[in-house]
């Protein structure tokens, strides 16, 4: 476990669950439409590659086409006599601008080693195809990347290792020359009794499981803009990213610059989903060339560079044996997990530890022994993508809860009823900690009650009418369950600041990042309830270091609880004051006042009014003349709400397919998603998100193969090769929102983002299952493409019913027949 | 009154004494280095015009000739047709970019008209002689200047008033066609029963006084740069000014400017002495003319602009009769004061409030009764310089005293300390109320102990030996007094954040604005005595919008009260958060802790420490780990220090002149400024801010004198007219500190800045009477230069040794043989 500091997670949840029910904000409930829209609708937003700076230059990277060599020479001389380029520098070339060549590691409680972050260029030695070497700094991009076709980089191809089951081997050639062993990390997570729990067995099953890797993908890709003000000292960067402050703090850190003379600024973000959570060397070698140079720089990645340099995920291999009874209930878990972690660490090793302790989901597993390996590879470096590890977990799960009814012939539905934690237990505790040492404790929910919803809401019952439905158009239709549960709100805290201008203008100010989710939107409807406006007339300010000091940013289904939770908490307490404020100017009693439309007004009758404009400018004060009310000056209310514990978003996911056997064709026919995420703000858009959410899932059960050859080399670089769902592959998903309240803050509210990914691909690939039991398909990995089905097809038919494939096609050997499978 | 929120001060005053006299801050009574002087000795200070900005164009203001006229049209076409001229523009053409033609009120709560303040440029009528009309922008200020005189202004002249008491008259010209009368205010401050007291009195003397108008004259004038974004609408502008969040207020304000998109930055500032306590008219003007251009737009003032447009004040008229009983004692003071105001209103009307309540200054006053007349005369706006209003009326009442007692025969001395309010009397508060509505209560202080320093330290008993040595010479030697007492530590409040960020470095932020005086080492020296590095180690950011939301500013002797206390607080809550912080990293106590050059090290023996870097990295906040000590993120501390209560300051000036009677020269031979300013913070700060008001106050006594003609016409528009002292007119200073602890703040200080002005133009013209008592010389008047002294003995030898220089010279009429004049 990582160094931490040991305190029990500082919620107050004394009486909480009350408070919560009883909270009053009726800003909350509302589908508002998105305060977002009218700029992304008008053309007026501000992306990355919007921002227009006089006189900038434009950046490309020179990346290594060697998933791993050595760095002879580089020779810029013919770059840096083109027409146009300002500059070419290699990694010494810049180190005048740096204090180290390495990037920090962004969870710097790791217990890690020093040499496992990226440098900001590569000096010596490149460990994976696409890391940069140098940059180019031109008068266009255009230019910038011809010259940077025109550096000259005399490499010595070194082994590569490009599996991380392989990389594990002692005599594997080591993945950059500088570390002892490709292992980075190898632990075991355990408790409970094991070996009783597979001795007493009725049954024990084994199988193994592989999850392939692949993107994150937002629709816009990195970017970075920096802008010096060579006469001030002052540095502007603007950065596509989901932590503009710990950006701030990294640049501060790794260009020795003054913090109070940098800003980083976030313009509108074209997604995140997991790769903006993380400062990129491209981030500080774009501020560092400006600086350098004078001159503002900008750098906009293309598909390509996203391809082979924005972090990936999900490559793990997963070998587990499950020992149940003779009710199909789950008595122990062991098994081992080999973590697929890339060249690289850039944040830390969450994404291994979030599957390895989330493995056991929502259900009750009394014994647990899982050997984890962590593994470098040559390739492109690992961090989190939307789930971050837990999809991966769910699908071992629910793929092995699927075997175990068919083994014991028990309905899947009931099966999974039998281990899911009861709602009597919750709140609970499981036997594990986080990677922070916050004991995980599942804060509220009722999985069961989910499930029911889920199996409801699809007909389950009604499915073996459907099933003959479609094979009389020559179809397999088979239906998939599966629940998960993930910790959301991840602390320690986020800022909120909500101040009434002098203008009257209302603006909330946050850490908390907008990346298009409708996180302005949400905070702007939590205030506009307190202060009596409609959500459109609060400004939202987010990501901006030069408004808010501190913030954590966008990451882990956090904003809604945390940045939402500030914003309440602070919108609040802004209401009291100004209705102490204007009771005062009115000589009345707060009591007496309420908001409406920008103005204090009497609760009831006739009687003075104040306009929120003149109560702001009263308190910002008037030299010698007393504020109106004591305190702080200002209209202007300040909140960072801490949560150490995370509020557990339960999810149970149904789905139904029709394949087409001769094809490989999967079609999802139905998808019904039940989702606690806690009170939900504004319905429309937490929709939206499990939109989403699924739609992610979809790509990754069925589309998203991110492939590297066994040297390294990426196979899939564009859209045509690495395939994301369209509209025609995305069904029309199902959306209930069945909340159970957290208490763990004073909404009551859960994440959304993830939690409606994490069980697709195992709801999915279960219903691909089903579709085919009866030509003895099994199916463990994913993604599941229509020429992986045909191939599994193929292999089952080739080896009789018996025989499905293995997690990597090579799989664990003959399995037996399913006979055991049954309908719903 | 003003308008305001009837409450009493808020300083909680309980056990206020015995916690100030044991603060305990180690910074706090060293003369430490100043900050400021490395930057400014080095030549990379930056003021106004230091700060260049790419693209910049300059700016100029066409500006009435006229003490009153008409304008009947503008024509630029000659002028816009230059070449490098960007742009020309009158009012009309500017009021696109603006809410409204008229600044608002500085002070918004008091009680003036709508038509009373100036305009951004004057529209149709301009009222005196520097009024701007249009303002230019070209390519150079050369540029700018050529094309200002190209612009042909048709001005209809109308008739000026100069002289405030012609004002008055019905008849008079209005100085503004739109005003209905001339008298902007009339109002009485009494208390007491005058006519039983005049009714009772042993004598009654009555005399009239004139201080004559003078400057402030920073030796950086004004200076205004706009520097637009018009990619995203963000202003930044920075002024040489005394408030930067007023300016902030008011270019949102008129511009119609998002808050969130403006920022005002102050550069180094070269002196304000209450000229830049005021938001101009060109600092409006320069930001929406380089909007409306889309490019940067500097104006700085030159030397003559600063005569005519930068605000003036002292010019006041009293009519006074006092009361006293055969002891010297004041039983009563009445009379009258008409108050020159200028033009128009920029701020409020707190010069002559100010006079009129503080007239009985440090004395026992039992019955008083003033009018006031608060005239607008066709010259440049009035509002504070050092002082506002206590200089003048210190001088009437000091002149007064010694009238009394050259009539009684008592020495000046006595007759002081005789109606001194004594220790024992102290808190006293008079029967008069701030124009906020706050009590004048006279918080702490020892007058006549101050009083009695005074005349040790100028050997007062040992005056005869000295007079007759000075005799030898041929010259005429003298002896002043003067008692003063001003309220210093304006509120409503000041800020202050003291943050150490991930890098190491202390800064403090405040709304608080260094203008020359030291702030920035004051400061520093509060805050680092708290967290245990040397002065020099800790930034101070002052008056940036961009840092700081809240802010008042530099005016009325009031930062190190109100900022010092605000860091002094903050800085005292950092250190504590940094010492728990530190502990829980070290496992050990806070108690065993302390702070030592950036480090917190073990208190005693050995034991390991942390640097602030690494504890401030760990308080940013690192995604999913706890904080280390709750509450808010950061080692970052925000204190805005409220007191709507001030700090009365006192001081007893002394001083011995030297008058050659043949050419009416004046050398200052001894001063001594005993000073209460409370606990001194850097004592070589503080004595030179006492240097400082004590040259100021000289000049106002002996040089300055800012003349108009009787049609508003200016006299006095260069440093070759207009006088300052220079290094041979200034005296050594004897500064003495005799501190007495204000209980309203937590480090019992008290101003410092203007209270060494307020006393001296008393005590020198004082000394120079009684140098000259035997010629029959008597001065009611200030400025007294040479040729002014010489017209007053010329005047008391032609009318006999009875007959003096009346406040204007037309005077009061004879006066009686001040045959009762005595030495010390």
């Amino acid at each position: 476990m990582d160094v931490s500091f040991e305190r029990e997670p500082r919620a107050d949840t004394a009486n909480a669950e009350a408070r919560v029910a009883s909270h009053a904000n009726p800003g909350i409930g509302q589908s508002a439409l998105r305060i977002e829209d009218e700029s992304l609708l008008t053309g007026t937003a501000r992306f990355l590659d919007d921002i227009a700076v006089d006189g900038t230059l434009h950046a490309c990277f020179v990346r290594s086409p060697h998933a791993h060599a050595r760095i002879l020479s580089i020779d810029a001389t013919a770059a840096r006599a083109m027409p146009g380029v300002a500059a070419v520098y290699a990694a010494q070339d810049l180190f005048g601008e740096l204090t180290e060549w390495r990037m920090p590691l962004g969870f710097p409680l790791a217990n890690l080693p020093a040499d496992t972050t990226p440098f900001v260029l590569a000096p010596r030695e490149t460990a994976f195809v696409g890391e940069a070497v140098a940059i180019v700094v031109a008068s266009s991009r255009h230019v910038a990347e011809d010259a940077a076709a025109a550096v000259a980089v005399d490499y010595e191809v070194l082994p590569a290792v490009s599996d991380c089951r392989d990389a594990l081997a002692p005599s594997a050639p080591r993945v950059r020359t500088e570390v002892a062993s490709n292992v980075l990390q190898q632990y075991v997570l355990s408790y409970g009794d094991c070996d009783a729990a597979f001795a007493a067995a009725h049954r024990v099953l084994e199988e193994e499981f592989h999850v392939h890797r692949g993107c994150a993908h937002p629709m816009e890709g990195r970017g970075v803009l920096a802008r010096p003000d060579p006469s001030s000292g002052e540095l502007t960067v603007w950065s596509s990213t989901q932590m503009a402050h710990e950006l701030h703090y990294t640049i501060a850190l790794m260009l020795g610059h003054p913090e109070d003379l940098l800003r980083v600024v976030t313009p509108d973000v074209g997604g995140g989903f997991g790769a903006k959570f993380m400062i990129y060397p491209e981030e500080i070698a774009v501020p560092a060339a400006a600086r350098k140079l004078g001159r503002p720089v900008k750098w906009v990645e293309d598909r390509r560079e996203n391809f082979v340099s924005a972090i990936q995920e999900r490559d793990q291999y997963w070998s587990m044996a499950v020992a149940v009874d003779e009710r199909g209930r789950l008595l122990g878990l062991r098994g081992r997990m080999v973590h697929d972690h890339g060249a690289y660490t850039p944040q830390g090793t969450n994404v291994p530890y979030n599957a390895a302790s989330s493995m056991t989901g929502p259900y009750i597993v009394p014994a647990y022994h899982l050997d984890v390996s962590v593994a470098y590879t040559n390739k492109v470096p690992v961090a989190t993508v939307r789930g971050a590890g837990y999809p991966q977990a769910a699908f071992v799960m629910e793929r092995l809860l699927d075997r175990i009814s068919a083994e014991l012939g028990i309905d899947r539905a009931e099966c999974r009823r039998r281990n899911l934690i009861p709602a009597e237990k919750i709140p609970y505790t499981k036997p594990l900690k986080s990677r922070a040492g916050v004991p995980l404790t599942i804060d509220s929910g009722d999985f069961p009650a989910l499930q029911a919803r889920a199996l409801e809401a699809i007909d389950y019952d009604g499915f073996e009418a459907r099933r003959l439905a479609s094979l009389d158009k020559g179809l397999h239709r088979g239906i998939g369950l599966a629940n998960s549960v993930k910790p959301t709100g991840r602390g320690p805290f986020e800022s909120a600041r909500v101040r009434v201008q002098p203008s009257g203008q209302i603006t909330v100010y946050t850490g908390a990042l907008a990346m298009g989710q409708g996180i302005k939107t949400t905070l702007a409807q939590i205030c506009a309830g307190h202060l009596g406006v409609a959500p459109e007339a609060v400004h939202v300010i987010a990501g901006d270091t030069a408004f808010v000091s501190y913030g954590m940013g966008g990451f882990a289904s956090r904003q809604a609880i945390m940045a939402g939770s500030a914003v309440d908490q602070a919108s609040a307490r802004l209401r009291r004051r100004i209705l102490d404020a204007a009771a005062v100017v009115l000589n009345t009693l707060p009591d007496d006042l309420t908001l409406r439309d920008g103005e204090v007004v009497p609760r009831t009758g006739t009687g003075d009014s104040v306009a929120l404009a003149r109560l702001a400018m009263l308190l910002k004060g008037v030299p010698g003349y007393a504020l109106p009310v004591p305190g702080d000056p200002g209209l202007d209310e300040v909140e960072h709400f801490h949560c150490d514990a995370q509020a557990y978003a339960g999810a149970s996911h149904a789905c139904e397919v029709e394949v087409d056997a001769l094809t490989g064709a999967v079609a999802i026919v139905r998808y019904v998603a039940v989702q606690d995420s806690g009170r939900i703000i504004n319905p429309m858009l937490a929709e939206g998100q499990v939109h989403g959410g699924v739609v992610h899932g979809i790509g990754n059960a069925l589309f998203e193969w991110m492939g590297y050859d066994d040297s390294g080399q990426p196979l899939t670089t564009t859209f045509a090769e690495y395939l994301l769902p369209t509209a025609p592959e995305v069904p029309d998903v199902e959306v209930i929102f069945q909340p159970s309240l957290t208490p763990l803050n004073p909404l009551g509210v859960k994440g959304v983002g993830e939690c409606a990914t994490i069980p697709v691909a195992a709801a999915v690939i279960g219903a691909v299952e089903h579709a085919l039991a009866d030509q003895g398909v099994r199916l463990f990995e994913f993604p599941l493409t229509p020429v992986r089905l045909l191939e599994c097809l193929d292999m089952a038919a080739g080896q009789g019913a018996g025989q499905g494939a293995g997690a990597d096609g090579s799989g664990a050997g003959p399995r037996e027949a399913s006979s055991a499978i049954e309908g719903p």
